[in-house]
């Protein structure tokens, strides 16, 4: 057996994204600047973040055979990631959204797709070979069965010896209520800014304060706050902060949040410290904004 | 050989079609009630129609390939029409539209893809073995390219007994000065309203009187004018009118001027007199308006 590998868990989407000089008004024929596919959804963006950055990773997530899987297959291959662990449904339509992104104004609308393909089960998670992986990332979803599968690992550490013990982190990214009893499992908890201001929090430091009482005992809770920078709290009660690293000029921020996550991992799981992982989120994150898509996100990369 | 084809050049793209409730607002996220893909493209949509009218049919135009290009393939072969002719390009990119359909207010918002896709040239078409179709139909887009397609045509008739004479026709739909040269090709011209209002005309029946002078000796020019219905003008000066037949409910009129053109070529090319055409054309055109897509546009097909 190689290196262990980082497995993310959570969607995969095909994002169609408009390039417009101009947002379109209702009713009228417009020309965009360029489109371009892309592979979307934040487990996946994760996993092309830690490849590109030289970690062994895997996606497990759901699909739905047809022309869009095959292009969705083949990125996942083009950036090294192991897809040995998707799950096929084949009723089911794939999901796309639509991303009309405006180069004036910097705006981007999103249209998602009604996507009628189920999450990740714990069933389906319990035929997963843990000991391949040092790390697993779940993007909170379907809550109660990502819950089931926090604790399959945590039955699977408590048999295992030290070194082989799995880290795992979770994503509490959108303002939806199931997903907040994941502030309870995890050695790593990401809360958006989304979901923080939901909560009534005006900085991250005052989210972590205020959110650190839902999480458990030994738990890193960490919370980006786009152009403030990133904050961390973990157990010794202090809170740590990252400036952002902003791009000369900003090209394009969809999936700036999955790339932080994921060089917060990356640097985590290589036994880096805190402040060095939240340091690293923000740079990679910011080199994101910088560059259309992926590519480039690594200076060291030829 | 079998029966005759007809033969339509021009575009097939990708229609992503995407049905909302409220137009989104620039720079929020929504979610749509559906998303379907669509074949889509003038010329290709006419093929949807007279195949499901029961007229053995062939289509040519360009390809790139890659998943999308499964897709259209597919989709061509479910409605058993003949794509042999089609051109692939490797290097290109296939063109897709977004189109926002509105079921609140019927509005139909499209952003096209600025395409890079070469339209299939006289050189290509040099290789059609004419003798198979009895009628070709040109979606007016590389008019000098289309021209030179159409005197081979000619010289073909030229040398071929009368029964085995190509009928052709023209669609002059967008208003681009370069197309305007087709009016003096064609058996057939079918003008769009949009082309006939930019050069000044308020009806279909001013618009052919008006624009008459344009074709040549002999030739047919039909001008339908949406819920006003459509009028024709022939080498005898009068001119024939069909009233619209509008749906119930209108549901979607993506692809309803391809429609009528078809029904139109349809009847014609089966012998029927310009009244029945238009009339044919016209009804079938406005069961399209009645349903999504094509299917259910033929009402005696079980």
């Amino acid at each position: 057996m190689g290196e262990k590998k980082v497995l993310c868990i959570g969607l995969v989407c095909l994002d169609i994204i408009n390039v417009v000089e101009k947002y379109p008004e209702e009713d009228t024929d417009s020309r965009c600047l360029s489109q371009r596919w892309q592979r979307g959804g934040n487990a996946s963006n994760s996993c092309t973040v830690l490849s590109l950055l030289g970690a062994p990773c895997a996606f497990m997530g759901s699909l739905a055979p047809g022309p869009v899987a095959d292009f969705i297959s083949n990125d996942f291959q083009l950036y090294q990631i192991d897809i040995s662990l998707l799950v096929e449904h084949a009723q089911c339509s794939f999901p796309a959204s639509v991303v009309i992104s405006n180069v004036t104004s910097g705006s981007r609308t999103i249209l998602h797709m009604n996507r009628n393909l189920p999450d990740v089960s714990a069933d389906d998670f319990s035929r997963v070979d843990l000991k391949q992986y040092k790390w697993i990332h779940w993007e909170g979803r379907n809550a109660e069965e990502q819950i089931k599968m926090i604790q399959q690992v945590e039955e699977f550490n408590q048999t295992t010896p030290d070194a082989n013990r799995i880290t795992m982190s979770v994503e509490i990214e959108k303002t939806r209520d199931s997903l907040y009893q994941l502030f309870q499992y995890g050695d790593v908890v990401f809360v958006s800014k989304d979901v923080a201001k939901s909560f009534g929090f005006n900085s991250a430091t005052s989210a972590l304060k205020g959110l650190y009482s839902r999480v458990r005992k030994g738990t890193v809770l960490i919370c980006a706050w786009a152009e403030e920078g990133a904050d961390a709290l973990g157990p010794d009660g202090k809170v740590i902060h990252s400036d952002a690293f902003p791009p000369e000029a900003l090209v394009d921020t969809l999936g700036a949040g999955d790339t932080f996550n994921a060089s917060v991992i990356y640097t985590l799981s290589n036994g880096g410290s805190l402040q060095e992982a939240l340091t690293f989120g923000c740079q990679i994150a910011g080199r994101k904004c910088g560059v259309h898509g992926y590519d480039g996100i690594v200076p060291t990369r030829a």
